[in-house]
C-alpha cells in the first residue's frame, strides 16, 4: 500500500476574508494537485497579520506533507509572508545578488530605477531556495525543513501558475510517489439527487474498497464522481469500467456525459451527428434557450436562430400563433406552444422547433396559472411532444430549470431514435 | 470603544478540494459579514470526513465568535455534517415532526412520495434550533452552545443565500452590538479600473478617514464601494453625501446605479420612465441580451421581443436585412448591424431597435475581421448609433462583453434625452 501523500493550501490576505477578492488560486491549486495524486486535505485562509500566519504554518506541518502558499509576497508593509517564514523556520535573511540583478534590468528595461522597496524582494531567507517569477518582482521561496516542503508563491494569478507549472509540479512529481488516481465524472438531468440515490443505493454499498463515490448536487443536475484509487492501473481502470457499466443499467437514461461537457453542447452533439438543426421559439425564457445553446462554439453548425416573441402580437404577426388559440387558450397552454414549436421550425427553416410559455415569476400567476406553469413542446415533423411544468422556484431558477428541461426534452428525442 | 465580533467560515466538501467546484460561497458569506461590521479572521476548507470536521468545529470554536458552515448537508452518506455536529455538541437526535410535515407537503406538491433518505432529513439535533430553507430539503441548523454561534447551511448557493438574507444575517445583526457602518455601492460602466483609479487618485487622496474605498473589478464592470464607520450617525450620512458628489463630479457618466440593481434592470428603468419599448436583433449574443433584460420581473412592459438570425438566409428572410448589404459588406459589419437594428425596430413594433454581430470565437475569425471583431447598432426612429468593438477574450467574456455594451449604450442613449 502507498502512503498517500497529503497537502494543505494557505492563502494570505484581508481581502480575500473581506469577500473583496474571489480566490480562485487554490481552486486552481487543487486541481492540479489532484491530477498528480496529490490529495489537499484542508484548504486555509488567513489575514495578513504574523499570529495568523504563524499559526498555520504550524497548523499545515502538523497535517501535511506539502504547504502551498499564495499571497502576501509584495513590496509593501502589509505583505508578511517571507518575515514570517523565516521567524518560523529561525532563518537569517541575506541579500541574493542574482535576485538583484534581474530586479535591476527588469526596471531599467522600463525606465525606472530600483526603489528600497523593491530592492528589498532580493532580501531572502538563507533557508530557501528561490522559485523564479517570469511575469513579477516577487521571487518565490522553497523550503525543505524538517521533512515537508513549504512553497510560498505570491498572489497574482500569472505569477503563481506560472510557478506552479515551470518549478513546483514537476519538482513534487519528481520528489513523492504518488498512488495512483482516477476520476470519473457523471453527469445526469432531470433526475432530484434523493431519487438518484434510492436508485443507486444496492450499488453504492456493493461499490468494490477502491472506488469512492460522491453527489455533486446542481439545481436541475446531478453530478456523480467515481474515485479509484490504488496501485495497479489497469486493475483500476477495469474495475471504474465494471462500476460504469452497472451505473449505466441502473440510471443510464439519465446521464448526459461523462466529461466536462454541457447539456446544451452534448445536445449539439447529438444533432451534429445526426445531421439535424435546431430553431427556437422562447417566450417565458426570454432568450436564455439560445444562450445556452450559442455559448458553444460551433453551435452554427446546427443551430438556425431563434424568436423571442414576449407579446402575444409578435407570436401571432411574427410567429404566426393562431389568434383564435391565444384567445381561447391563452399564452400560457398547450395548444399556444405547440403552434410555436411548429413554427418555429417551419419559418426558419430547422429540423426540430422548440418552444416555451409560462410564467417564470414572481408576478403574473392567476388561480388557475399560478406562478411556475410552463408549457414546453418539441416539434420535429412527425409529432409534436408537449410537457407541463410546476416549478416552485424564484424566477431565475424557474427560466433556468425550463431551459434545461427543454434541452433534455431534445436530448431524450434525439436519443430514442 | 466596540469590540471587534469575529468570524470563521467552514466549508466542507471534497469536491472544493479537489479543485472540481470553485467555492463562491465563502467570497459572498465574507462580504455579507463586513456590511455588518462582523470581521472574519479565517476561512477553512476540510474534506468530507468526520475527523476533518471535528477537528475544524474545535478549531473555529477557539477562533471565533460565530462559526459558519456550509455543505455536507444533503440526503447521501457522503453527507456528514449533521452527524458531525450532534456529536460535537453531545446532542441527541429527534425527528422534528415540522420539518416533516413540510418535506411531506413539498414532495406531495410534486406527485412524489417521501423516502427514506428524504424523511431522515427531518432528524435534528436536539440542541438546534432550525434555519428555515424556502429552496431545498435539508434544514440549517444555528447552535448557540458554550457561548458561540455555529450555523451549518447547505452548500447549494441559493439555499445558503436564502437561509442567510432571510434567518441568519437579521439575527446575527440583532445579537451582536457592531460597530456603526454606511456601506455606498457605485456601479460603473464603460471604463477599465485603471483609468478610473487615475481620474479618482486625488479625490481618493483626500478621502476623510472616516470613509474607506474599495475597488471591486468585474469583467466590464467596476464597483465601488464607500465605507463609512463611526459613532455619529449624522455626521457619517452627511460626510459620505458630500462624497458622492465630489464623484459625481468625476466619474458621474459612468455610474450606472448606486444600489442592488443591475445594468439591464437600470435599462428598464429609464425606458418605462420614458414610455418606450425595445427589440433586439442578435446575432453574435445569441440571446444573452434578451436573456439579460427578461431576467427582471416586468420586463413586458418596455421588452417588445428579439430575433436570433444566427444564419445569414434568416437575416434575409426573416428581419429583411438586404442580401446585397451582406455580400458586400459580410455579415460581421457595420452596414448589416444598421439594417438589423432598423428592421428589428419596425418589425416588433418597438421604439428602440438594438443589434450585434461579430464574431465571438475562439473560431470563425480572418485576418480582416479577428476574433473579437463584433458591430453594435441602436436604431430609435430618428437616427442610427453604430460601435465597433475588438474584445480579446474568450467566446464568453466577449458575448457577455458585447451584450452589457448594447446595454450601456441604450443607457447612455436614453440618458441624454
Amino acid at each position: 500500500m502507498i502512503k498517500n501523500i497529503y497537502a494543505e493550501l494557505i492563502s494570505i490576505g484581508d481581502e480575500i476574508l473581506y469577500g473583496q477578492t474571489l480566490d480562485t488560486n487554490s481552486h486552481w491549486i487543487s486541481a492540479e494537485l489532484d491530477k498528480l495524486g496529490i490529495r489537499v486535505k484542508r484548504k486555509v485562509t488567513v489575514a495578513d497579520s504574523e499570529e495568523s500566519i504563524l499559526n498555520a504554518l504550524a497548523e499545515a506541518e502538523n497535517n501535511a506533507d506539502i504547504v502551498l502558499i499564495t499571497g502576501g509576497l509584495g513590496p509593501t508593509k502589509d505583505d508578511l509572508t517571507k518575515p514570517c517564514l523565516a521567524k518560523y523556520f529561525q532563518s537569517d535573511m541575506y541579500l541574493n545578488e542574482e535576485v538583484l540583478a534581474d530586479l535591476t534590468d527588469r526596471f531599467a528595461k522600463r525606465g525606472r530605477d530600483l526603489n528600497a522597496l523593491n530592492k528589498g524582494q532580493a532580501e531572502l531567507p538563507v533557508k530557501c531556495k528561490i522559485v523564479p517569477n517570469q511575469y513579477g518582482t516577487a521571487p518565490g521561496m522553497w523550503f525543505n525543513e524538517r521533512g515537508k516542503i513549504f512553497v510560498s508563491m505570491p498572489g497574482v494569478p500569472k505569477e503563481m501558475k506560472y510557478m506552479m507549472e515551470d518549478t513546483v509540479l514537476p519538482d513534487l512529481k519528481e520528489l513523492f510517489k504518488t498512488p495512483f488516481l482516477i476520476h470519473q465524472m457523471v453527469r445526469t438531468v432531470g433526475i432530484p439527487e434523493s431519487t438518484l440515490a434510492e436508485k443507486l443505493e444496492d450499488w453504492e454499498n456493493n461499490l468494490p474498497q477502491e472506488i469512492k463515490l460522491a453527489y455533486l448536487p446542481g439545481l436541475n443536475q446531478v453530478k456523480l464522481r467515481l474515485t479509484a484509487s490504488g496501485e495497479d492501473k489497469a486493475k483500476l481502470e477495469l474495475l471504474l469500467q465494471q462500476e460504469m457499466d452497472k451505473l449505466y443499467k441502473e440510471v443510464g437514461q439519465y446521464i448526459y456525459g461523462t466529461d466536462e461537457s454541457n447539456l446544451a453542447a452534448k445536445v449539439g452533439e447529438l444533432l451534429l451527428s445526426k445531421g439535424l438543426t435546431i430553431a427556437c421559439a422562447e417566450s417565458c425564457t426570454g432568450g436564455h434557450i439560445s444562450q445556452l445553446i450559442t455559448a458553444n462554439s460551433g453551435s452554427s453548425a446546427y443551430y438556425r436562430g431563434s424568436i423571442v416573441p414576449y407579446h402575444n402580437d409578435l407570436k401571432i404577426n411574427n410567429l404566426g400563433v393562431k389568434a383564435e388559440t391565444i384567445a381561447q387558450y391563452g399564452a400560457v397552454s398547450e395548444e399556444t406552444v405547440r403552434e410555436m414549436a411548429e413554427n418555429v421550425r417551419k419559418l426558419f427553416g430547422a429540423d426540430i422547433g422548440v418552444a416555451s410559455s409560462g410564467i417564470a415569476g414572481p408576478t403574473g400567476g392567476t388561480p388557475e396559472k399560478p406562478v411556475g406553469t410552463i408549457w414546453v413542446a418539441l416539434a420535429d415533423g412527425e409529432e409534436t411532444q408537449t410537457k407541463l411544468f410546476n416549478f416552485q422556484f424564484d424566477r431565475e431558477s424557474n427560466i433556468d430549470l425550463t431551459a434545461n428541461s427543454v434541452l433534455n426534452l431534445v436530448r431524450q428525442t434525439l436519443s430514442s431514435k
